[in-house]
């Protein structure tokens, strides 16, 4: 078992792409594997919308359960960390900011200005300022240039900005489920996810720090919506279309199908350690990104889940040739089961053949 | 130009499935083309989630849009006027209420046993009850058998019911943009679509008539998620990843892309005759619908859209070999387009020799 622990990096005053300067960052990070001689060895590995840094590994040996790409990663995995050095940080307006070990800097932070919460005052941040913070942890780090850069949905984004804006800094990537080019169709979808926030009373334009009450049943919702969309046909079908314990929707207009309980109930337990301010400047991340895959010149692992809902298939296809138009190599690999979207969580294990083959491979 | 107009039917003490009775009902039908002597030639089109019994022509020959299947439906088209008489109902809880020429039974009607609104008091309903309705309107009507039952999305639900509920009583369905079966995935997206109205205060549990405000934020948000929903990839393109106008997204957290603001735009306008109950009991109308193939035995041509995001192809292909299986003659066609699930409704047209010879063709 891989015990591994949290780090918090500190900087100051970094330069967002809109214009804004964030006088105090911090986030959390941890490593798995240890560096060689020349940190030559190192392997980002980037979180998805609603994950944390936490990608492999336990805190404790009675951790329930690992971090959230433990299947890939550690000793003889597909991300061996016999041989590289693996990082992985918790990203700026980070959804969980409530729960344990994780650190980050958001509406949620201490503006050092106000002493209070920046709250809806906080910078709007990109995807690409994620990767400046990255960057600068890695300045400290002493590592020069990474081997790759590996990560699902929003951690495929964050690829994509890391082979545009650091393209000296980075060997390879591995985008997996996510597309670049920044289609319009997400930018609505993520604006349908933070809607139920917005809809809720106790949000205030974003300043419920000041009134002590959280849009709770906004977050709970938005949450519920977002695994709605993540999901596949597959896990709804283990579910069925039975009703809720003691409910009967055929009769009773209030009660409810399992299916709709069950994803209430889990959204309601996520939300207890989510905010709903950083949901929605995560959603802002996401919608303005748009890397155009040609201006990616550094070989590609795109890793597809073609149930996904979140990016479909053919938004993954017209990213692998928009990166092979330009010349750059490009290699494909597909993982599959009930989770649509977070088959690339779930199944990721489906693609280690895939994944360790390219990562050692000489370009 | 085909002038039409809207007819009430009223009936009573209506059974629904729930096992309720509903003393009073009423709703809006038109027809289109004439009757032939024996009343053999009537096709019953039935209507989408959002739309009305106003399928086609128009009320005053200077009404801007014609009903919206206008493109299939009159002389010469495939379902030829000149040939079929062609009936179309507003059903059960019509979510447009608030529209003129709508005429619907549902929460928003009044109780005869208070003299107020039912609201959250009305009964459950089914699409089966949608089908007793129109059996009932037929019945008065003189019609002894449908030629056929055509219908899109949720009219595609009601061809299923109706295939099951009166084999003697319809010849053949045309089911566009539907798949049977009732998928869990369908029932948990309906409770999405909902959701919206249910976070409204205004709400009030569905006791909204009481306070005089309705939750029209709540609604609103629904229809635009309905609309997102069933809308497609080159719809989103077209529009594009750009501001709203005057707005800066990138530098202001509450500022909007131009999707954003023309979703948002869409769905006020529409709420402004569309009901929040109605909707809710629409959408459980729907996920209470799960006719097996199996049962289907007239012979059907159904109608697809490979891009549809609410009824996903690979249902449409389930739903076909569930009916072919029973040895039931099932056809397929396709329509193509930039909108998603909505290519059902805006370029049906593409159909029109398929719908054609299946009406005309000798089973």
């Amino acid at each position: 078992m891989m015990i591994v622990e949290k780090s918090v990096f500190r900087t100051r005053d970094v330069r967002t792409v809109g214009g804004d300067t964030i006088a105090e960052v911090a986030i959390g990070w941890e490593s798995y594997g240890r560096p060689n001689a020349d940190r030559s060895n190192a392997i980002l590995v980037t979180h998805f919308f609603s994950a944390t840094g936490h990608a492999a590994g336990r805190y404790a040996a009675d951790e329930a359960l690992p971090g959230w790409w433990d299947a890939v990663i550690g000793p003889g995995r597909a991300i061996d960390t016999d041989r590289w050095w693996v990082l992985a940080s918790d990203t700026l307006v980070n959804l969980n900011v409530g729960a344990a070990h994780v650190v980050t800097t958001g509406p949620c932070s201490i503006d050092p200005a106000t002493g209070r919460p920046y709250g809806p005052d906080f910078p709007v941040v990109q995807i690409r300022d994620f990767v400046t913070v990255q960057a600068a942890l890695l300045d400290h780090l002493g590592i020069a240039r990474l081997h790759a850069v590996v990560g699902p949905s929003m951690g495929a984004l964050q690829a994509y900005e890391w082979a545009v804006a650091h393209p000296d800094r980075v060997g390879r990537i591995v985008p997996v489920i996510g597309a670049a080019g920044g289609h319009p169709s997400l930018v609505a979808w993520l604006d349908a996810w933070g809607m139920p926030i917005r809809l809720d009373p106790a949000w205030r334009g974003g300043r419920y720090h000041e009134s002590g009450a959280a849009p709770v049943a906004g977050l709970a919702a938005s949450l519920g919506l977002v695994a709605l969309h993540a999901q596949g046909d597959g896990w709804a079908e283990g579910i069925g279309r039975g009703p809720a314990p003691g409910g009967d929707p055929g009769r009773r207009a209030g009660d409810r199908f399992r299916i709709e309980a069950q994803l209430a109930s889990d959204a309601r337990s996520r939300a207890a350690t989510a905010d709903a301010n950083h949901l929605l400047y995560l959603a802002r991340a996401n919608q303005l990104t748009a890397v155009d895959p040609a201006r990616i010149r550094v070989p590609t692992l795109l890793i597809d889940s073609p149930t996904d809902r979140v990016f479909p298939i053919e938004w993954m296809d017209r990213t692998a040739a928009g990166i092979a138009a330009a010349g750059t190599p490009v290699e494909r690999a597909s993982v599959r089961g009930p989770n649509g979207h977070l088959n690339g969580i779930a199944h990721i294990q489906q693609a280690s053949g895939a994944m360790s083959a390219f990562l050692s491979r000489a370009f």
